[in-house]
């Protein structure tokens, strides 16, 4: 059998045989390409060819391999290992039963994928989102979400979307917070802030256990929220939040976003906990009987919020079932700030919440809040500095990436690129331990890089910035007018959000 | 009978009765709007609807004067003394025939929708043309040649497109020359210039003659190319047009481009000369016995090549047929520089060419060259710097309009706006001569101002630089990957093009 050079272990779009064939760029193909050794796409081969097209040169390094059988028989060797492991077996240690002791460096290939799957889904936050200030519908997400993983293209990823969340805010966030200059828009104050996804039957099998996954919108290009929201440490149980010990702290505006709502718009009668709290009791009463999980993924401020509801969801209790079994609850994130401080780090620990954060170490984000107290301070210090507002912890295991390794990105220090979501899957995707070669793994296609940011090398020629609408969604009206044509009515809350609210003891009075 | 306020005389698209009930943007249908005493569009009553979209108040504007029959009745008898006249029958009027005398102001209806009609034919080489460095056909027309018109939805102006025009430059104009990044591009000189157009049968019998068209492309958002292009004046007989005065002068850059070639190049084997001349004469021929026009038109540096091909034509003779019946030959231009001196001016008159130039009062481009001499001059001073290589003068008639008077637009000084043709073509629907209010006569959308420039107000909340394609051009392949798909082999020049160059004296020897 012969073995693609970016076969992987899981259901990642692989290359068919058909496809093989396939040459996207005619008359681009180089007649001295040097074959690299092995039968992984050698990035350094790659880099050299500068003046071929990226996808032509991978096709092209592909198509060679599959005449190169001993490479491939090598190929199968390395596989080995792996191809033994089956996800349904081995997810519980994915998800950081034994705080993936042994998993990160060299780094697990199954692992790999499974953070990249994650990073797909909180990805998918950014591309569904509009952010067209001119569009009626801007701050909303642009599809129904029945049809949110199938307009992605994400259907494969065997999904579907139970619930969308929003969130709003008293007090102003013009860099989070997304509004329309339409007069009537759809929401006043809120902005749509992610979603609650469950694994089909199938994928259910594939996986081992039913995952319940909720992935949270953060910022994409503009950093300044990290100013806006990052005020002071605050009791996490001074907005309500259960919590026994009142100094366990967050800081101040992640819980605000967390617990703010606004009953005059319908997309916030409930604040986003209340939306996450009641959709994970109704799903895990749902498939009760099942084996389940549950999964957080988010990026940046998306990342505060993955933390803060699985923080609420295991100090609530939701997580346990009628019949007293424990679900996991993991967050997988990405290049996320400091939430709170040791205390709510040890709370957090003694929960059993497990939460893996993939960094890059050029971002800044991950270094904030807390620059100078934090975890790295020594503890006696850190000690004495724990009554101050500054004295931030960041929680769970952490994978340092770094974007310099690859040689596919530009050397920039532009701290939005650092900051950029698909560049950490890239990153992941190349990355198999600390001082190992940059080796793209599952051959995830590096012009996924450039879909909202210009950190691609040039001579990749994948342009800059390239997922857009046509026409920005205007399109022409019978009349020959050019028009913003209407969506169906959004998803808002489900009917009976006020049933489980009150069974939650959660309900508002009025 | 019910007259829409947008009703005109000329086949643009009208609204439809079923349309009158369509309201594009549902919910923000205004209570108190205040109706315009006459049927016309109140561009005055519009604007101070700051707080509604732009099509919901149109669409409003027009569902309320269908209940006017009074108005109606009075825009029947405003529109009944141009019912009565048939473009078949005014078409030599409106090409400059009597020099335009009287139909400029007040403005002639028809005058005005042909402008426009030939206005977006020039605007059309603008929506094909393919702007962006990271694509491979970056320079070329996005589509070719045969599914031209219907590609951009423009298949109602009852033209197809009989051969695409190409250009090279044997200088330097990276603000005109657009290339590709790839390393292999389709052309590493050439660049896309234009086209002639040819009336369909339908279309000739309602315009009343065979029309041959030439649309040459300018330069849209650089304005830089008047620097790179405008040298000094030269002998039009330097570059082998023939000319019986040596003292006939046009600008040095302009001719350079109308007869650079590269037979390195199969899109540039031919000058923008030659294939012009060569397409003239095959169609003249081809067309031989039906009554002809041949009407040329540009934006731009478009408008200069329109002027100097229009000059070649005549001067060569190709618009005079076998049989001695001579074919008129306008240019309707649209914000032009000048050309040349005053005696190619006087040349060109002398040849019968009429030309029409529209232009916008706070453009710079028309100004240019010549700042200081010009035909504002006075004759005795003009004579006296007739040597210099600066006494540049207009050719034709000018129609001056004037941004500041649309309702509509931003009161920018930004010059890129102010040369904009969307917004010509936008200020034309509006005119109705000096001094007159700015109502839009066909109701011409005027979303398409922000097609390709941030120029109409904000609160008509059109998306600026709307004009652009879905993922620019990125299509997923089969294997998952994100690539820029093959087009179809590219249009170059027709096999008969060195047939006709030699009978017409041109054909190089090699």
């Amino acid at each position: 059998m012969a073995i693609s050079i970016y076969s992987t272990l899981l259901p990642f779009p692989k290359l068919s045989v058909s496809s093989r064939k396939y040459h996207p760029f005619g008359g681009s193909n180089p007649s001295n390409l040097t074959i690299p050794t092995t039968s992984t796409v050698c990035t350094k081969a790659l880099h050299s060819k500068t003046s071929d097209s990226l996808t032509s040169i991978i096709t092209e390094l592909e198509k060679e391999s599959l005449n190169k059988d001993d490479q491939n028989k090598r190929q199968e060797d390395i596989n080995t290992t792996h191809d033994e492991r089956r996800l349904s077996d081995v997810w519980r240690e994915l998800h950081g039963q034994d705080d993936w002791v042994g998993l990160l460096d060299p780094m697990d290939p199954l692992l790999r994928s499974e953070l990249i799957r994650y990073g797909e889904m909180a990805q998918a936050c950014y591309d569904a989102f509009d952010f067209d200030p001119f569009s009626k519908y801007c701050g909303s997400c642009r599809f129904v979400h029945r049809s949110f993983f199938p307009s992605l293209g994400m259907a494969h990823h065997g999904y579907y979307v139970s619930r969308y969340l929003f969130a709003t805010s008293n007090i102003n966030l013009p860099n989070f917070f997304k509004k329309s200059r339409w007069p009537k828009v759809w929401s006043k104050n809120a902005n749509w802030i992610g979603y609650v996804a469950v694994s089909d039957d199938e994928t259910t099998a594939r996986l081992g256990r039913r995952d319940i996954s909720i992935a949270w919108r953060g910022t994409v290009t503009r950093l300044e929220w990290i100013v806006d929201l990052m005020d002071f440490l605050k009791p996490i149980s001074g907005n309500k939040i259960p919590c026994p010990d009142p100094t366990v702290k967050v800081e101040s505006g992640f819980l605000d976003l967390y617990t703010d709502k606004d009953e005059t718009c319908r997309y916030s009668t409930f604040s986003a906990r209340e939306q996450i709290l009641t959709e994970i009791k109704r799903l895990v009463e749902k498939y009760s009987g099942e084996e389940l999980s549950i999964t957080i993924t988010g990026h940046s401020l998306g990342s505060a919020l993955a933390i803060l509801s699985a923080y609420d969801i295991t100090e609530t209790g939701l997580n346990v079932t009628a019949d007293g079994q424990v679900v996991p609850v993991s967050v997988l994130s990405f290049a996320g700030p400091r939430v709170g401080n040791v205390r709510f780090k040890e709370r957090l620990e003694s929960l059993g919440v497990k939460v893996l954060r993939v960094v890059n170490v050029h971002d800044v984000v991950p270094k904030s809040p807390g620059l100078f107290f934090n975890e790295h301070v020594a503890p006696r210090l850190m000690k004495l500095a724990e009554g101050l507002p500054w004295s931030y912890s960041h929680v769970g295991v952490q994978l340092e990436l770094d974007h310099k390794n690859s040689p596919f990105l530009k050397q920039t220090s532009d701290p939005v690129c650092a900051h950029n979501l698909e560049a950490h899957l890239h990153l992941l995707d190349g990355y198999h331990g600390k001082g190992h070669r940059f080796v793209l793994a599952s051959g995830r296609d590096p012009a996924l890089v450039n879909k909202a940011s210009d950190f691609l090398k040039d001579h990749y020629l994948v342009p800059p910035y390239w997922r857009q609408d046509e026409n920005k969604g205007m399109v022409r009206s019978k009349d020959g007018r050019w028009i913003q044509p209407e969506r169906p009515k959004l998803d808002d809350h489900p009917e009976d959000t006020h049933h489980h609210l009150k069974q939650l003891g959660l309900a508002s009075d009025h």
